[in-house]
Order: C-alpha cells, then structure tokens, then sequence
C-alpha cells in the first residue's frame, strides 16, 4: 500500500478530475485534511502545495506524489520520474520557465544582461544555478506573485512560468531566454520505488490514469456493414488493431466495432457511411488499457 | 474549407451545446472575437447577433450561418435554407411570430385592427411587409424589447415572437394572428452552397449536426437471450432495423444489441424481461449516423 | 396510470437526480406546483414536504410516494413499503434518529434519564411512543431545527436525526440511545397497491429506480482475448453471469463483453491485461434489469 | 443583566441589522451557537427559530425574546409584549393570518366553510381555537410549508400568514376570513419585567431600537436663513418640535436645524428654498431619542 | 402631477441610485411593469429602452424622461433638455460618437474615408446625417452590438459610442473623427412643460437630483477655534459662502461648520489644524440645495 | 509628491476600505498594475505582496509602504515605522506569531523542543533567529500554507501567524509560545523620511488615515437642553473637550454638539435622556481630527 501527495491550487482541479474519471475519486472530509481514495493500493493521501512535494516524496514522507517538474527542480529533490501527465497549470500541453525583460531593453539575448541586475522569480535555486553556469552575476529577489508587473519599475529582469508568452507580452516584456519545460509529473521515492509490491502498485495507478488520457482521444465506434461492402470498410479502419467483427444473425451483415481517435472520426464517419456502413453509432469510453 | 457565423444571444448556448456534442467544439479566446473549431473543414469562425447573420452570409462574408428563421425573413436575405434544428429561443420545438393586443381589446382578428394604430415589433420589416398585404395601415414603432409590456399604455398592437404565448398572456395580451413560425435553420450562401467542394462539407456538418439531434432521442440497448426466447423477444424490438445478434460462447445464449427510442425504452425493458431477456443494459449514445 | 408524490427538501436533490437517470426526469413549471413526468404509467406530480407525504398516501391523495422512513413512522400512516432506496438525507447509506444529552451528564443509557426531563425533537408522536413504552415521563418541546444546539442551556435531552452523529458531538452531545433506523422509502397507497393494473406499474416503476441504483455500482468491460488465453481470461471473471464471447472475424480472437462491479475494477483490469486480454474498454451504463 | 432570544430565518436579517444600527451589533462564532453582543445590560444571547422564542421566554430561558405576535398567540405563551417593531416576515408594514379556498369555491364568508372540511396550517393551534370558537368542525392537517399550492387537489381551507396576499391569489386562492394581524414583537418574561433592574435595562434597550426606526423615518436639515426671511421659513417647518436656532457670527443670518420626516423632506426643501432659505443641506442620522 | 420613463439596461443602475438617493425611491414590484415612486408630483413611472425614450417624451406618452443625448440626437425627438446628468453608460463623466477604422488602415481623417465603404453603426440616422453633411456616400449596415469585432473582416468604418477609446484600441482600431459628445439627459414633452404646474413639478425634481449629485462632491466640516486664530482659519475656507459660525458657550471659542469640495478636503483639513482648529468633524451629507 | 506600496492579499481589502474613506480612493485600471490616487501629495502607486513591500520601501523603490509587522522583520528591512493600524490579516485587532507542537506531544514550552526537529513555517528568517537566540538546533522547511495540517505526520513544530488560535487546536495543535506580536503597520524609506517636504506629506497621509480610524469609533450627537438641566447633562459628558454649547435663540434651551466613543453611546444615551436632554441624535462622522 503506499501512500500519496496531491498538488494544492493551479493543478489541482485538473489532477482530482482526472483521478475521479480513473474511478480513483477522492473523498474529502470537511477539513480537508484527510482525503481518502477508496483503493487498496493506495493508503494515506494529502494534498499539499505543489512547492513542497517533491522534498516530502524525497524525504519519504510518501511513496508517490504529483507536482510540477519546476518544483522537483527547484527543490532539487532526489525522486523518480514515473510519469509525465500530458496537462500543466496553464492548460493542456507543456509550460516553460522564461527569462523576459521590458520591450524597451536593447538586449535579445541572456549573455547581455547586464551584471547586478535586479532579478524577481518564484524559483530562485533554478535561477541561481542557471545565472552561475552562464557566469552572469546578479541581484536575486524572491517573488511572491506577479512578476511580470515589476519590470521595469521595480526589476530589471524577471524569470517566470508561462505557456504562451501572453501574460508577459502584455505587461510590456519579451522573452529572452528559456532555462526549462515543465510538466505535471508523477514522482516516487527511491526507496519505495525500489520494493517490488510498491513499484507494482505504483505501475498499476500509473496505467489507470494513463489510460484515462488515452480514452480521452478515442471513441469507440460500431456499425453494421453488408457483406460485399466488408473490404471497402475495413480498409477505411485505422490500422492499429484489427476491428470487433461478428456476423450478424441470419442475413450477409456484420457487426464492426473499433477504437479510433476521437480526432478524426468525424472525417471518418461520413466515409464509412458512403461506403455502405450502416447504423453507426459513437460511444464514449472512460479507460483504455491496452 | 468554408466559414462559419454562430448566434449570440438566446440560440448561443444551445447551439455551442450542439457543436460540442458534434466533437466540433467551439474553442473562444479570451476576447471571443476569433473562436476557432479544429476540424478540417471549417476556417473562421465568428459569434454574431442572429440579426446580422442572414446578411453576412447572403453577402459573401461567411459561407454557413446558423440563425432564427425569423430573421431570415426579417432581412429579407437571399441564402439557402441547408436543415433546420429542432430547437429555438423558446428551448424546443418551434416559435412563432404573432400580433397581439390587449385582451380589453373588443376585437379577435386581425381585419379588425384600426387604421393609425401604433404598432410595436422587433420585426418592423415583417411587420410593414404584413400590414400592407392586408392593406391596414398602422403606424410602426421599432422596439428594443420588453414589447409586450406597453399595450396599451404606450401602444395598441404587439407584433412579438412567442413559444406558448404565456409571456404574452402574464402581460394581459391577446394573440389574434400569426404572421409565421420561427426556427433554428442552417443557412448557406449561395455561390458556396454551388461549389460541389463546399457543398460536399457542409452537408458533413449538417449529418454531424443532425446525428447529435437524432442520438438524443435513442439510447442503446444490450442483452442476452437464452435460445427458446430468442423469437419472442426479437419480435417485441422495433422494427426499424434487425438487432446486431451473436451467439454467445458455449451455452444456448444470444447477446442481442439494438438502438431504440428513448421514448419507449422504459416501456419495453420490463416487456423484455418477462419475455426471457437477462442482463439488459442501456447505453448513451453521442451520435448516430445511419 | 398512479399519481405520486415526490419529497421537498434534503431528499429533493438525490431523488430528482434518480428519476432523471431512470428517464422519469421531472418537468417543472415556472411555479413548481404542477411537476410532469412524461411516461405513460405516472400522472399528476407533486412536490411535497416528507413530513406531509405519508398521510397524503395513506389517505389516498397519491398512489405512492417517496419520504423517509422517520416521516413514515411518526405519522402512524398505515401505507405499503415498496422499496427502500440506498441514499438519505445524509448522503448515502442510512440514518438514524438517537437520543442524546450533554456530554457532561453523568449518564450513559436511556434508563437512566430522569423523569420530568425537557425533552425537543422534530419528531413528538415518535419520541412520546417511545418514552411511554420506556416508563419515563419527560416534557417534549417541539423543535424547529438546530436541536442540538439547545442542550444543555434550554433542553436536557434531544431525540434527532443523525448519520455519523458529528454533528451532535461537535455540539458537545453525546448518543446515549437510539430509537429507529430510518432511510429512503418508496410507499404506496394500500387499495392501490391492492389493485392488479397499478401494482404492476409501481413494481415498473420500481424496477427502475433500483436498476440505476444498481448500474450506479457496475461497468460494461469490453475486450479482445487471443484463442490460447481464453481460458485463464474467463476463469477472472467474477462468477456471477457467464461473458458475452464472439469470435472475432478471421484470426484466433475472441470478443468478451460483461459487467463486473464497479469497485473491483481497478483492480481487475491490470490482471486481465497481465494474462493477455486487450484493447479493454469500461463504459459507463445508466441502467441495469437483471 | 438580561438574556435575549433572536429570531432565525425571515425575521432574522431585518432583526440582525437593526440591531447592528442600534450599536448592538451580534458577534457570530463559526458555528453560530454562541453569538454575543458588546453590551453590559446582555448577556446571554440565541438566535432561534421564531417559533420557540415565546415558550421559552414564558418559561423563563430568557428574559427578553423578538418573535412574531403570530407565534405568541399560536403557542399561547403568557410573556409581556414590550414594543411593536415596524417589520415583519413580508417586509415593512404588518402581515395577517387569513383564511382562504379556491376561487371557485361557491362561498364568500368562512360562515359557509363547509363541516368536515379539510384545513392546512402552519398554525394548527390558532386555527383550532378559532373554528371552535365559530362553531363549525373542520380536519385538520398541519402544514410543513407551500400551503397554497395544496388546494384544490389535497385541501379545501388553507390557514396561512400573506402579507398583501398575492402569492394566494397567484395560486388561484380567494381570502374569506381574517383570524388576526402580525407585526414583529419584543417580548418578556413576566418575572423579569417585574425585577426593576431588568426592567430598566429592558426599557433602555427598546429607547435604543425604536430610536433607530424613528431616525430610519427622518432627515436632519440645516440651512441659513436671511433675517428678514425667518418668521416665513420657521412656519413652514413640522410644528413637533422648536428648531435649533443659532444666529450665526457677524452678520444678518440665521442657522436652523431641525428634524424633519423623510416621507415629506422632497416637498419641504423647494418651499424653504422658496421662501429665502440657502445652503439647504440634508443630513443623515443614525438614532433619535426624544 | 407628471409622468415618467426611466432607463433600462446600461443607465439603469445608476438612474435608479440618484432616485434612491433623492428619496425618490423606486419600487418595483415583481414583475417590474408597474413601478412606483411615493411623491406626490411623481404619477405613472416605467422602466424602459432609452433608445425608445425619446420618441415616447416626443409623443406625450410621458411628461419627463432620462436617456441618453445620443437617443436624443437618434430619434430626432422635439423635447427640451431639463438637465444633464454627470453620469454615463460609461461610469462617470462624458462619452463621445466616434468614427474609427482600423489601424492599419492609411487614413487620418474622416475625409478621407472611402467612397462606398461598409460603415457598422447603432447610430444609423446619426451616422446618415454626418455623412451627408460631409458628402461622402458610404453603405450602412445596422449593428446589434460588438461593432469593434467586425472591422476589418466584416466592415469597413464603425461609428460608435466610446468613452476612453481603450475597448477600440484593443480591438485594433483607430479613432479617426468625432461626431458628438453624448451624456444623460432629463428631457419634457414640450407642451408639459408649457404648463406651469408640471413645469414647477419637473423643476422641483430637476433641484432634487442635482442636489444629490451635488453633494456627492461635498462634505460638511465643524471645527471648533479659539479666538485669536478665527481670522486666519476663516481665511483659509472656499470663499462661495460665508461659513456658519457661532461662539461656544462660556469659552473664547468659536465653532465654524461648513461645506467644502470633497475633492480639496484633504489638502485643506492639515492647514486648519496648523492654523490652530481643532475636532475637526467631517461629516457627510445627502443633498445640498444652494 | 511621494510613492506608495500597498498590500495585495489578506491586508488588502482593508486597506483600501480604509483609503477609500479617507478620501484617498485608489483608482484601479483593468489589469490592476498602474492604480491611481487622486491627491497632490501621492504619485505612482503599486498593489505589491506584503512579504515584498519591506525591502522596495527600504531600497528606495517606494517612499511609503504599508505591509505587516511581521514581513518587516522577517525581511530584516531598514525603514522607518511611521504608524499602526489597528486591523490585521485576523480582523480587527492584533495577530501573534506563536510556536505550536502537536497536543499530545508531552511538551509545555519551547525549551524542550527536542535538537532535530522539523519546524515549518511561512518566516523561516524569523524562526531561524529565534531557534538561534534559544540555543535549540533544528531542521527548517519553508511552508506554502495550511501549516498546521502537517504536524504530526509531515512535522513536529510549526511557527505560525494566528489571531486567536482557533484554527491551531481545530487541528490538533497547541501552542508553546509565542515570538513576536504583529500588525500592519505604515513603513517609510529612512532617506524619503529625511526629506523635510516627503516628510510633511507622509505625516498628512498618516493623519488622514488615523482620522478615519478614529472616526469608526466615535460618533456625534446633539441634543437640546433646558437651561435648568445644564450643568447635569455637561457632567455626564466625557471629559475629553469642552462641548460644543450654543443657546437656541428665544428660549430658555441650550443646543450641546459632542463627539463620544461609539463604545459608550448606548449607556450614555438613556442617562442624559433621563437627565433632561430632549431630542438626541446620533450622527455618523466620516473623520475626526483633533
């Protein structure tokens, strides 16, 4: 049985839906303090700023946990990369940690900061590290939210979160320099992840939610086909499995039933029909495990 | 590829409840001005007032549009109608143009209206069109809404669209005529809707469009029936098509799966039942495209 | 066709939620007083206080009506128990009404209450019966609401509805006794219940009300299973029905389709892929009639 | 030092901030058993539902209690009524107790209310007392809420507190009867009105809350006023009291204040303006004590 | 006693606060057709379009009216202009008619627009008339809102209601002319005001509501100074009136109360206090008629 | 002209109350990042973390900043400590940061917190120094929030910011002492301090606010007096200042004018009515400087 960290604010609606739709709903109690997931693998959860995570997953406080990559960098936590969950704070898709600076600035570049420049961040250890290795000193002011609205009045540079840039452009900056992507990532300690019944335990959680992803870009989809149009459908099918098919009790029809991608079934759809497929129908799927 | 206006207002949000449904989600930016759908047959994407969007379709400016009838007509627009949807401002089923007045009023029909009365409507250009026809001429009062509520202080006659007429009737309005119904339609320019490659996707969307619509109405129904009940029970579907039937593996059963009504499938799950069928299961259907 | 009388209040929310998935969704009107339900076998609707359904069904104003057993029992209204329902006004599960004092009072059974005691509750004729069967003479004060709040400054003893008896507890109480069980009952009128035609359509009725309550519990597991591991796929099954199995159209596969409980899932479907099954798919289903 | 009973749901917001304009604000804990006000003349304080202030009152749980005089009569608590307040469950102004049926009830007069009849009320007690009292038996069937809505189909009489009686008339209900007229009341235990010290502190608080309804009729206006204009303007003033007036420093102008009611302050101020009077200014006033 | 059409929709809510305010108190019963306002001058009052309100003050279907100049200009309604109101649609201050293209549009000048362009208004008679006026022949599609949106795809020129230009400038557009500042009007049918009751009515209204909103700008300050220092303190005070001054009872002190602009008191409180005032009040004030 | 910080977050709504009735209003644009306050005396303001106030105001960013005490000295910034105000992030009144271990830890004070520790906190500065002066060596983890819902499981001792402590025992905790009390307080760059014009203008602002302070809890009341009762009702009076006394002209009564804590006005009310004071109002007051 292991136990499990959960992150608190921007990622936290998106990781609790996600574990409902993998039946791994959790319960919470009025205070909050003690969620529960009914499962057998999974024993005490809480839910706990994404900052403090991975040092509690390394310490092993728990098994398992779940937080942004930025944070497990930041922190420099010793953990084990078990996933990487396809959603972040901004959204779906990735985010990364930028270096901007005010439109105005004449630099396009991080080697022509200027050294002693005032810098704001919410991640000062990546910061620091990255301002070493590049050989630039600067002056290092930790953040506590907005960023981007100190330059230039009160910063000269400010290394931040972000998806698309937008926030940033529209307070006046450009991005000059990107130091790392991030993610949402499910993290393990080594010493939990070394025992055979945790890890298995862990892979198991880890396929469940992977396979609600995955659902969540296909659709099942089932018709009936007339024999002499059986070839034309088939090949219309996409190839990564062979299709359900069943004949059809007492006349020349079978029964199809597929797995496509929820991306292109609405091109396939009129397809399949001009091509003699009958009562097609769509049905949504909450897990696939292949 | 063809462009795409959609309604603001009263049909907004079941119209983007349809194309959700359709898989052609309606994806806004933060200042709504360039929606976007992902599928390949659609490019832009505009949410326009109902009003406007007979015009802009008639000129050129989108290839399909989604509108009320009502102000279809209204425009007076030259657009072909591609399908209408079987929902309007009122929430399902048809709407209605009609001429009211106050229920004090010693007159039924609208013969009897009195030359110079003051006639309030959304729809002056119907409404002048209309009272020409019967030759009783009225003076007209362009309203900004809330019309029913100023006969007979204000004015004497109420040109309004109504679903049940109760708003009318609360406001202690009568209606004496009907002037046209109202619905949703689809509506196309003409020079596309003559294009066989922007023909050929507009009528995709509308089998989407009018798949979503028909999938509402029907559920899937699943069972096993055991060899002996197999007649009675494939007598009692209806007949519209033969059920998808396989024998099952190893005993004398049948698993029957068939799409149904939803309007009677509660009537006949316990006919099927006292029939022999077991393990009857019914499942939602997103769309279906025969 | 029955008439039927639904409960306002705690009960309100979960019981409309039932009908909804059962396809008995209730229509209300702008004021609420004329509810529909559009299925052959239900007429006139009402939306009724719990206290006031049992007397209206034992007098003959419905045919059947859903309240709490507590509202059943306190009233002496002498109606048939059709069902009982697994949710409450607590939630899920059942509740209980208790006896509770201040958790200061030197006493830890209901024997030991002293006579003359002021005793509140929402619930008198039930309390009475019980302290005159008892043999301890108290003074009842009818309560409206928030009862525990009362002890000990107004009232040595509170008789009250309770899940978990948190909320007592946290108001200092504690349960030294309880009188009843109590949860969700679908009742009926007994000259109905009585008559052929509307028996059976209250047992329709119920048969689906418990057939989403049961498919609220259970999945559909599709899944692809090569010739060779058949046998160790089926033997994981759980006991109860034997799969739906076809062969698959030209190659050594076999099609398996069953329900399995919800709760195990999870744990199931790793097996099944360890022991070779495929393409596994959980859909949801709203309805099960076994 | 007194205790004090406030009441819960719709008296409760008007009382709540009554009070908090009359310096007497209520301090709510979390979980609201235990509220208090800064004041040295009280003590403990409660907020209960309306209907059990009286009886404890009466029985001497606390000193002083706000309920409606409807619940006073209905529990027949023998307390002492201290003032009238001029708000009520409807709003400003009193509510009744009527009695009403269905429109098309051949009867005007409760003389005519059929024996046998079936009566919903909230008030089961003042309706007993008061068909006994015009000799015509009747069922009764106490009421948990909505009572209008139960006749015709349930009922035939509904007992039911209205203020201007259009949620009857809404319903298709007619009034035939008037049992009595409610207001807001404060209320005291008889032993503790006759404690003089309780009763001054009772009397102080009553100047304290009816001083906030009166100020809640009136506006403070001051305004300077030529010499030779005074004799005019002074007349025109509400004869209740002498105004306060000062000459001012210098020169030939005098300063008034005075108290005027609010309901004619708009046609006052034009005629002082007219009659000489400048730099009119309307002040507001928190209490007034006379 | 005088007739009267309010606002709906952007100039609603702060019409209704200066009633509130002027103690002219709008009451709305619930379904909002027949408001009332307790004055004796004050007799029908409907909430309607102010787009509508012009034509109806026009007509006489009421003697006074608030909307906005630009449904003045609009209609072309014949009324006389009582008062402007220091309020818009938007917020405080005045907002401006202005012709905008977009940015990257070659043209500075409304003279340089295009013959034939595609102009989008809800001004469409205002905007005729400018057009004709400066003789460039252009084509005029009504717009039900959003106009910004649809340059340049859909149009060419919008002529719009703006008060800052930022929700145009965000939108990509540039503002290129102007064709009229517009503010809230209180506008008389012509030949109620004629009739020297209504029009001292409409006046005595018209006093009332600039007296709000003239005290909304002012505050009341009191001061007590001792002798020596009155000079100079009184030199300090806004020279529009002589401050009411008395001498205090016993002592060499005066006491000074007088109105001054909000705007300046808080510059002006630290300079008494350095001159030698002391306990200054400030205190506020709801009307101030002059 | 002088540079102002104010608090986003718990501080900040307060604050800007507070602002706002000093006449200081802060103005604040869409995207929050350029706020405006209308006054001579104030130029660029900026809505910043409190955490990060302490250090711009000491580093010239900011002339004048308004922070909590306890970022002051956990930021160990250089500045001038202008004013307290007396509201914290708990509500009125002042906040404490305490040290608090689990309650069945077998530990009354911080003396015996065991070497090794895990401590967590939101101020790891403040708790290093404090574990340094004490002499105990222990393991410090910064907290992002919720700290008290890790102890015991994730730590052994938090430090804390807590009002009453009520959240602390809900959790299970109890508190073993306490490092330093906070508040918010008005903080000023020691060189803008030295500036004998930023001076004035930071001791105006200073003044203004406390004003409003002091204000919310007096208020002004009136009364007239009969000559004969004057020297009785001057008595009862609070020492503070000599009242404001004019006689009224013509007869024999005294008007009295006085400022009196707010705290007190319901028992000084029936005392001066009882002593002879006719006509008392109570008149709120917006400022109050002496």
């Amino acid at each position: 049985m292991i136990t499990l960290a959960l992150p608190k604010g921007s990622l936290e609606e998106q990781t609790l839906q996600l574990f409902r739709e993998a039946d791994l709903g959790v319960k919470r109690t009025e205070r909050d303090y003690n969620p529960r997931i009914d499962d057998p693998r999974i024993g005490k959860v809480k839910i706990l700023r994404p900052q403090e995570i991975p040092t509690y997953v390394a310490m092993g406080s728990f098994d398992l946990g779940i937080s942004g990559l930025d944070w497990v960098r930041e922190t420099g936590a010793d953990v084990v990369e078990v996933a990487r969950l396809s959603y972040s704070k901004g959204g779906e898709g990735n985010v990364r940690i930028v270096i901007a600076v005010h439109r105005d600035e004449p630099i396009d570049d991080v080697s022509r900061i200027r050294p002693g420049s005032r810098v704001t961040t919410e991640y000062p250890e990546i910061t620091r590290r990255y301002f070493e290795e590049i050989g630039i000193p600067v002056r290092l002011f930790p953040s506590y939210g907005a960023s981007e609205a100190k330059v230039p009045d009160l910063m000269d540079v400010v290394v931040d979160l972000t998806e698309t840039g937008t926030t940033l452009r529209r307070n006046g900056l450009k991005i000059i320099g990107e130091i790392m992507e991030s993610c949402t990532v499910v993290i393990a300690n080594r010493a939990s992840y070394a025992d055979p019944e945790k890890r298995r335990e862990m892979e198991e959680i880890r396929t469940l939610l992977l396979g609600v992803l995955e659902a969540r870009r296909q659709v099942l989809i089932t018709m009936n086909v007339p024999g002499p149009s059986m070839e034309g459908v088939i090949a219309m099918l996409p190839a990564m499995k062979t299709p359900t098919v069943s004949r059809l009790h007492g006349i020349d029809f079978y029964s199809i039933e597929t797995v496509v991608p929820k991306a292109g079934v609405n091109q396939l759809i009129p397809r399949l029909k001009a091509a003699g497929a009958e009562d097609i129908l769509e049905i949504p799927i909450s897990k696939i495990i292949r």
